[in-house]
């Protein structure tokens, strides 16, 4: 069979390394004679998974002291909910940044407990690009943002300064680049996409600002109850949390994030640059804005899109089609794809526009 | 390596077939020259995956028109909160059979959102029967009860009649048995007991049961936004379902749930046997009500139980150990869990006993 450049934008493209571990995991862990998926989320064995997974993350991302770094489920949307079921009292003010419809749907979310406001959005403008001029309420109790729009391909170049918490859902862009948490009250992020596979949630959080919120919660969404825990309070999600493991692992064996960024750097540059060189083909948001992540664009004559797509799938490029809300293509270029894939694409859009202008 | 047999109490002993067929998968999943852990949940062989575990579930229970067969996110511990929260306002009462910890946690979650009350409990007695005395109240919205207490080994051997709504956790016992689903409101299991690993919950729901709760329900916390999205309102957890599926598909090869039931009898009656018969062993619960998925189990002689433990472990029987509630032994003894695993342990039991008397 020949090679598969998957594009996808989550659950996407991991290291191949990581998926051989999680296959032979399946039949055989650690000289256990018994497999990952059926030993007990109590044994030795699995507990240093789970140290391992909290260890590589501090260390990858430079957690500093007094964070917490738990794995969670129920992905970026459940953590739309527990954030302001946590931090945010009836009555009290929080801060959304609507860069895009996952921005969106967490404000929604924190709507439903507290007094959540946009402080600025670029929904009129199909999110094609990243509001910078707005002002956050200083009774904020917290400043929500996304720092990465998997959906529009625009992605914060640079955070903002915040007087108050600030939260960012990482979801599609964690572990790309370097990140100074201590700047951050909150993040979270879908494994899915850049640190494994679905079904786990990383979330490392301020110990302040756990155990404030005066409603009453259900156990399983109490941040401070499960870092009490250490996310074992019920029975983690063992392969998710082993797969994120061998992910990370993956990604300090290349270098860790410094490494990662100069990589994406370089493969979202020569993608754009074919973009922004052919003339068969147009970026759809803002230059300054673009996510070295999720690269979207479209083609000037739409027409022949789907025979582009065609031609991709028949070469081994997969799932390049754009979401429906931005239409064209999206190239899902994280860590784990390389820079043969992006040559891969390339060529194909420029053989494509030659045979077709 | 020698062949360990797997008696943990979960996550648990699945077939051997079923963690073939994942370790495959993460290589490489039905020629489409990718891995099942990196493809889209909206790729047409995730949603055939999906639909094929939610087929199997109907038909393996024999699902009746008019539920709704949900793939959810969180455990069990989760779906402790998230009964009421859909089905409890405040005010309401709710009514509890409290056969064990599991089961008392339900009832604690519950307490948050409306009048919950235990109509029975075996607590005083440390769990050691179910009790069969009770009165559910005429207006109890519902009445929940946990068909296996997996740490004290304990099963209800049939379901009570309830004049309203049956709510079961069904985590440790979902698919050893056949049961009526019609006359149940809910069902509910984790799914690293008896169908496949940690990561996915399943729900069962009678459609009248969706939204009724007047509270204001986060997303991804309401059954009937789950439903209306096929299970599929954000990431679905891909692999624990496909585990699931091919769990179950297993299960059918067998010969579905009346199988599993035959050989569940058959492999606990042997267990039990030798429990009562050997003059070093005795169980832990009433007979009435033992558990054909948790034997329990401790010694006449409670200073030799460290090394019967010893010999257990170094024979390849692993998992053993009981729950610290209750102390000694416990088996759990799954679908998976063939014959030959229970000749093993009771041929231990009887040279350890004739060595030791």
């Amino acid at each position: 069979m020949n090679k598969v450049y998957n594009f996808s934008a989550g659950p996407a493209i991991l290291p191949r390394e990581a998926m051989e571990a999680g296959s032979r995991a399946c039949l055989e862990f650690n000289g256990m004679g018994l497999s990952l998926l059926e030993i007990s989320h109590r044994s030795k064995e699995f507990e240093a998974v789970l140290n391992d997974a909290r260890a590589i993350v501090k260390e990858l991302l430079g957690v500093p002291d007094g964070y917490q770094v738990l794995f969670l489920q129920g992905g970026a949307s459940l953590q739309f909910a527990m954030v302001p079921m946590n931090l945010l009292d009836e009555g009290e003010t929080a801060a959304y940044l609507d860069t895009g419809v996952w921005a969106n749907k967490a404000l929604k979310e924190a709507k439903l407990f507290g007094n959540a406001k946009a402080v600025a959005s670029s929904k009129e403008q199909n999110y094609t690009f990243i509001p910078k001029e707005y002002e956050v309420p200083a009774d904020a109790k917290y400043f929500h943002v996304t720092s990465n729009n998997t959906i529009y391909g625009t992605q914060l170049q640079s955070f903002p300064a915040s007087a108050v918490p600030l939260i960012s859902d990482m979801s599609s862009d964690i572990f790309s680049r370097p990140v100074d948490v201590s700047k951050f009250g909150l993040i979270y992020a879908g494994s899915q996409k850049n640190m494994g596979i679905a079904g786990t949630t990383l979330v490392i959080i301020r110990d302040d600002l756990m155990g404030k919120a005066k409603r009453k919660l259900p156990s399983m969404l109490d941040y401070k109850l499960q870092a009490e825990n250490d996310s074992m309070y019920n029975t983690p999600p063992v392969f998710a949390i082993y797969m994120a493991l061998e992910t990370l692992k993956w990604v300090k064996s290349k270098g860790g994030v410094s490494a990662m960024q100069k990589l994406n750097e370089e493969k979202a540059g020569r993608l754009y640059a074919e973009i922004d060189s052919n003339p068969l083909f147009k970026g759809t948001c803002a230059v300054e804005d673009r996510s070295r992540m999720n690269v979207t664009f479209v083609m000037n004559k739409p027409e022949l899109e789907g025979a582009f797509l065609k031609e991709a799938e028949a070469a081994g490029l997969s799932g390049l089609k754009g979401h429906r809300s931005v239409g064209g293509f999206r190239a899902s270029i994280y860590n784990a794809m390389g820079v043969d894939g992006i040559d891969a694409l390339v060529s194909l859009m420029r053989d494509f526009s030659k045979r077709n202008s």
